[in-house]
């Protein structure tokens, strides 16, 4: 059994359930009765067997558990799955498909799934920084370079460049998905030779069954989009690591400039542990890794990779939730943050650089916040 | 990642079982119980409390589901369980411990759990090269070079260099373990000051109760011995690696100097795909990853690190399993190979090179089989 | 001294001049003196210092042994040269900016450099990519799945998903730099507080003077700009070494459907080696590493990091030569590689997926080569 | 990299001579002379031949920027050099070798005469850290866990905590070279078939020229002895990255309990930067990457890899050299560290925890210098 104690760190219940095997089995069935469908309309197999196909799909009478151990003997789930499939619901499932198709298509559809709770998660955290910005645009407080004090800078400003990194970043992440969210269909040396005259008509019902672009064509072998998803949620990760660490630091008692709320200890309850930015910081921990792991795995052989591709799925599942994680912690995080301006004050005042200037820290504030 | 169907190729039924929710808890619940047990025979706590303690823990009426909810908050899954039990056995439990030595010990009693379980793949494995080393000391064959056809080895001199590699880096990943399955029990601060003059023999009684070496002091930021585990894993896992590879090369129709069992194809019955190096492959793909993802988290602050600790749980669970799963799908991939030494002999005779000397293929092969 | 033979793979000498210890101190020189430029017309500093730094840094008489010989104490060139350059041109010099300012804006400067030379490399292999996916289009080829024969594609539809790939992540490499080529310029706390009134109009003055976009405000513990190049080079680098895969095993003798030009063994000399293909192979090995290394960097503490901002420029500066040697090799490989449509031929004939239809491979063949 | 400026914080200037032009020159000769004097005596080559090779290397009027440009094309520069070789030294140099031979000798000479350098700044950083262990057993301070304050322990406790780390870490990374530093000499198969009866005793010859052990069998495409030495130096350096992480913490003003000697800021004449912590926590953040690297290309085909082996060479040198910079670095800021047990003390009574006894403090603190 696949554990939530081991990845209770690296995700949220809602992520959790978009990569549950429940979900993962409801889009691979989605993949084979919009496929069915779409060849039914088409005439390519009987509307009888589409049914079938359908029934099957919807009463997810699939032991995930026995798929996931015949998967190993064929490197891929899809074998045992459309085995199983065509058991309850005939030969015509899967029809004109390969196994890539399925899997590739399902992991698509488990982004498209979590895209927008990444995206509730990115709003509250967001919202949260410009609120920080607007709200200490006046608090002046040490600047600090190589953990050494430096002149004053403000809050508002600190708080200005976490707002304007993490939009920016969300941003290329979030694009990315636009990009990537694609139909993968085929067939089993990507140009479709099975479905004959139909082939095309087939490939246009099924990503309109599916509400998919239909990309140029197939992408067995070409990962870059998918690589760009992965790679851009790293520096999004790292973006928020920085802003975790920055808290972090703050929050340790001879500064004791902000505090996150909440946060017990279990055998010292006087303390008070910066446990998203934690959460957060053991996320910018694991994701160069996991972002490593999918770039290695893009030297991917011919038509379909021995190896390459079939290392992606847990990386890019584990990835996702992973920063969506980070973004949720972060958010709690900086939604509730103490901010203790009578230390900063204190701090400067007690240090030699209380005296120069505030400089463009307004200016640059402002301009951070426009962008 | 609490999907068995996206790690379907990243580990096998028996690590699964040893890295589930239901293991995870058991170990959990096995250090508290000891705790209790060690710290009421020595009177530091009531016996009374030891029997609760070690009842809940038998009864493991925990809901791993819910700890790990709860767990997002304090960065640790120790705080709600924890709770959980002191709210069923009293609040002796987990008396003069602190979150880490709970988290840490049960870590290190799950790696005690999967060690005999990669052994027996291990065994399998080794056992399976040897043999293909002896039988094949007189089977000439091609070296090829950058993948270029250069003057002939012997398969049985490939397989010896297979075998040993593959041994010097289980014993090496193996010593490993020796140096890294320690107790870990140090308290808030690592210094146990909570459970004053009795410190020392609690620690001593707990290390017995578990069976664990007692280590000269608490190495709670100190992470050395867990990273050899995971990146002598690694390199482990990049020798696997080399043989699916080359095996994989052998096993395209064109060449056709071997042929591992199994593997069917989803759309194209004639194919003999190289399942068992696809998924070692696919191992080999990740682990690199993993490995710099430990190391990332390495930097760990003052007596408990602020997010490189909270990151290593699901590293070294994905790796273990991942270099599980790749030794197991090697294992069956060698010991049914199919050696075609009648196309190892065409494709050298057709060779500009087939007259070359075998030179000293069989001098270095027994001299591999003797380390 | 450091090492051209080291490096002899993973650099052209077009970017090992770029990146030099001339071309960087060229570079740091060139940031010191348009600020003296900028600060002397705005009255910031006397006429008569700029002309003195101007002078001194046209001369370059600095000693990059010695510099980086004493950076070492400081963690940073940026004070030795500095102090070298007050020595010659008086106390003005550096007036107002900081180490990082210096040094980022040093490496902004370099990667302008690289850009264009990136570009030219690119341009080779696109055109090389072209003209294989439309000389090919009626080139039938056996399709390759897991490394097993699977039905018929044609070379061009090959090389058109090469050229897609390649095109696409070369777009999406490039304008990252339209994003990260910005002026660094904020000062001890990245407000330029010392520079008072006049701050803004010698930022104004500076951006201006080095022709680079002045953004916002400075981003010293903002790296996801600069990540973002690293990233999506990695990624290309992937791409390549995909296309470098494909053409290694066409290469195969067994295979023979492809050969680069040149290639020569030291003891074999019939071999035709993969040259071009392994030095871009060996890059995308290295390049997820690279990209981990960069995003570890990337939690930047406060105004500026103690750490991870020092890790940057070496990296920095292996990813992009590494990746222009990786595009200049696949570049030559594809524009002379040999194609035999003949062993094409005979490998698919003797394959039982002969009679498979080509299906879409035209279609999607055109499609790809529109985008 | 060709550029002292760029790598001038990850490396030493000892490390930096072993891995120049120069030196990496000598080692490629001196593998040549080492062999040719081996063959000579056997009777394999001409005395003559050999003493015109041993005068040609001797002299070493090598071009390293002519041999750099041109092993682009052979992606070796073991072809280029061994040209150069046989034009002016006659036709029997290289006599039997293939370019690994030379360049894997060559790396392991290089390996060699790194070593001793390491040792010495290991030396002088575990003698720094063992003297803070004596002499601060009774200097009370706080714990800090999640940067949190929790009950004291004593800086001798943690001086011994960094002190057992570092020399465990050393230890384990020392015995790799004693297993990996070995004559590599195989010829073009691995079988030095082209050596006749005389391939034995030339190999054993070769390895006494040149003090090396003669491993079992060639290594061409077993990696993992070298990958150990990589991954255990990149463990150790995360042992130092948490050492230098403490201290640059502990230099924090608001913290002020310890202080490195030097560290200047270009702008802020006031501030003592934590520069040696800087220059090791850099190459911290890189060595992770650098692992990685190197485990991805263990997966190296048949008798000769297509682009993993050729990875390695600049991989392994920038490890050595940054683990090199790593050490010597905090060697320096241990060695002159300033610990302020006044300001350990005050930070302590202030605390909620200054009541708490010191434990197993001491005790532990023994137990560690003891191993």
């Amino acid at each position: 059994m696949a554990s939530l104690l081991l990845s209770c760190l690296t995700t949220t219940p809602e992520l959790a359930g978009v990569f549950s095997d429940e979900s993962v089995l409801e889009a691979m069935l989605a993949f084979e009765a919009a496929l069915a469908r779409a060849e039914a309309r088409l005439g390519v197999i009987p509307l009888s067997a589409a049914d079938a196909i359908a029934k099957a799909a919807r009463e997810q009478q699939f032991d995930a558990a026995g798929i996931a151990r015949e998967a190993f003997a064929h490197a891929t789930p899809a074998v045992p799955l459309v085995r199983m499939l065509r058991e309850r619901a005939g030969g015509f499932a899967h029809h004109g498909a390969t196994s890539q198709d399925l899997c590739d298509t399902a992991m698509v559809l488990l982004l498209r799934r979590a895209r927008p709770i990444l995206g509730g998660y990115q709003r509250g955290l967001s919202d949260g920084l410009r609120r920080l910005a607007d709200a200490h645009a006046g608090t002046a407080m040490l600047a600090r370079t190589l953990l050494q004090p430096a002149p004053p800078v403000t809050f508002g400003l600190k708080a200005a460049h976490w707002y304007s990194a993490v939009q920016a970043s969300w941003r290329r992440f979030d694009a990315r998905f636009d990009e990537a969210l694609l139909l993968q269909f085929g067939g089993a040396s990507g140009t479709l030779g099975s479905l004959g005259e139909q082939a095309l008509a087939v490939r246009e019902a099924l990503a309109a069954e599916l509400g998919l672009p239909n990309p140029p064509a197939p992408w067995h072998t070409r990962r870059d989009r998918i690589a760009a998803i992965v790679c851009s949620g790293a520096i999004y990760t790292g973006v928020l690591g920085k802003v975790a660490r920055d808290i972090a630091l703050l929050m340790q008692p001879e500064i004791g400039e902000a505090a996150e709320p909440g946060g017990a200890s279990s055998s010292l309850p006087y303390k008070r542990n910066p446990a998203g930015c934690v959460v957060t910081l053991s996320a910018a921990a694991r994701m160069p890794g996991l972002a490593a792991a999918f770039l290695n795995s893009m030297v991917q052989e011919h038509e379909r990779a021995a190896g390459g591709w079939q290392a992606e799925w847990p990386i890019v599942a584990e990835a996702v939730q992973s920063i969506g994680a980070a973004i949720a912690a972060m958010g709690a995080v900086v939604q509730g943050l103490e901010v203790n301006t009578a230390r900063m004050r204190a701090n400067l005042d007690s240090s030699p650089v209380a005296s120069e200037p505030l400089g463009l820290a307004e200016h640059f504030r402002r301009r951070l916040l426009e962008e």
